[in-house]
């Protein structure tokens, strides 16, 4: 159970601790039969049978050293008057009031979240991470609307707006702080922050966005000081900056040089196989995740945890991502 | 006329010149109503007499400093053998056979390309900047058929047949040089690559990727030395890379810090202020465009010229476009 916190905390491991972004997802036969169960997508996150059912699917299927909450990034907006929906095949799309005509966010609307973390952490000793998005990715689907190529509003906000473009960042700060929260009280190890679409940020706007990353950080720890909190970001251009930033761990994406990163990051690092490795034979999964492996353990004993640089993606063949899980638990340090 | 030039060198200038990416297209009324008279996109860009008109509009409209041939970085890969179609309102597709069946570029087939680039020159005093696309984005697009959001097909080729990868990337390369070459040869004073695409590389695949692009460089400078060669690329994380490529100028978008570009690359740096600013008033526009050339005229007298992080977009206004040449042209340094 410790090995994946002990990593993180960079105390001495026998071996690398491995988990998965989207571990439980699409590609598993087991979790197209549990979706079949809901009406919706949104629905399948809100019943807590089946969204613990799905968290737990990677525990016996893949072997994994964490697990993490089977939930979406967006659910967490809803209490706030935001409404989503989920067409399948297609993104997301979102309604979104006026920031100013947000409600509070009340933890009792997503209650569901925090109950199933309670129900995983009755059925497995393994350590659960919780996650919410982070404010600048949440923002961007927010203004957006929709999922997007270039995400072009978020940034055109940002020079026509800039009281606007921070009113929504600090209200959805807020609520990213409190939702995890509520998630470590129910009982996550761990919490990890998914800035999946950082990278269209300039360097001058992480600047300026960092202090609300760092809210959220101290927020925590105020409340929850040994509760590690992970940072997933993608966009190499941003490491040299957010190396700065208090987390325990930073996630990084295939952008990154991970030697660079173990190098110049105090804190643990995940990360950084590239997803695409897991469309190509044995071998070549078997090399790559190799070399990743052999270059965290040429910087480093411990405080690195193997993962992709993105999640995995639903046409990816479930016994590819079981020998990448084998892989890297018998790699010997 | 030597402005643009002289920049490019290192030269004193008395002034840092400017020109904008995609500084002819479909946001200004003049370029649309050109475009009525073509059929398709393809066909305006074959013909000579509009594609010269068009390249040649930001001349008056907007007073740039150079000029760029109108055409697509597509319209090359035609003689090859791919077929390529642009429906109104959306992204290119496009049909590719086996790449053992790719024929053997073909100037002659796009012959269009280098008469306008003679009638351009024909007309103008300006500097022509001729362009392609680098092999990277044309191996993008060719992949992956269309454009796309992740570009997820060509990552997905590099780690499923390396081979096939580098095949596509060498026949592409061969095709840019050889396209570059005609244009260098009917006139263009200059020459861009547009590796729009480049950011989904990691690190590792850069670094398998840059010989290609030093042959691009050393196949026109052994015909011709002194024409200036600009790189294009987007995605800050490989500017520590990008920055030992022989390239006489790099162009860098807003996730590079323009004052370590500056600082770092010993050739000319253009760019890096993002197109979004556009959106906003004319005090947030100059504020920002001041910005980026006070920070370009802290560290250099010449070298520099200013550009934007990527083209100008349809639902610009022409005004605010005018607004910021002038601001640049009116900057002292």
């Amino acid at each position: 159970m410790e090995l994946f916190l002990k990593a993180l905390r960079g105390e001495p491991v026998e071996r690398f601790p491995v988990w998965l972004m989207r571990q439980a997802g699409r590609y598993m036969p087991q979790y197209r039969r549990l979706r079949q169960k809901a009406k919706d997508f949104l629905s399948f996150c809100a019943d807590v049978k089946l969204a613990s059912e799905v968290t737990l699917l990677p525990e016996k299927l893949l072997g994994v050293d964490a697990l993490i909450l089977f939930s979406d990034i967006l659910v967490p907006l809803q209490p706030l008057g935001i409404k989503v929906h989920f067409e399948t095949g297609k993104g997301p799309t979102l309604e979104t009031p006026p920031v100013e005509k947000w409600m509070e966010f009340n933890p009792s609307e997503v209650e569901y979240v925090y109950e199933t973390v309670k129900v995983v952490k009755g059925k497995s000793s393994l350590p659960l991470i919780g996650f919410a998005g982070a404010p600048f990715t949440l923002a961007a689907y927010v203004v957006e609307g929709k999922t997007s190529r270039d995400f072009k509003e978020i940034l055109k906000l940002y020079y026509t707006d800039r009281g606007r473009f921070f009113q929504i960042l600090e209200k959805l700060t807020d609520t990213v702080l409190k939702h995890l929260l509520y998630q470590i009280e129910a009982g996550a190890d761990a919490v990890q922050l998914f800035d999946s679409w950082a990278y269209v940020m300039s360097p001058e706007i992480f600047k300026v966005y960092k202090p609300l990353l760092e809210k959220i950080h101290k927020g925590l720890k105020e409340k929850y000081p040994t509760v590690p909190v992970i940072y997933f970001f993608r966009g190499g251009h941003l490491f040299g900056l957010a190396k700065e930033l208090p987390f325990e761990a930073l996630s990084v994406d295939w952008t990154v040089e991970l030697s660079e990163a173990l190098d110049q990051f105090t804190g643990a690092v995940q990360g950084n196989l590239a997803p695409h490795a897991l469309f190509a034979d044995k071998e070549t999964i078997k090399r790559e995740a190799i070399k990743v492996l052999k270059t965290a353990a040429s910087r480093r004993k411990s405080g690195y945890v193997f993962n992709l640089g993105h999640g995995l993606m639903p046409d990816m063949e479930p016994e590819k991502v079981k020998f990448l899980v084998d892989t890297v638990r018998n790699f010997k340090l």
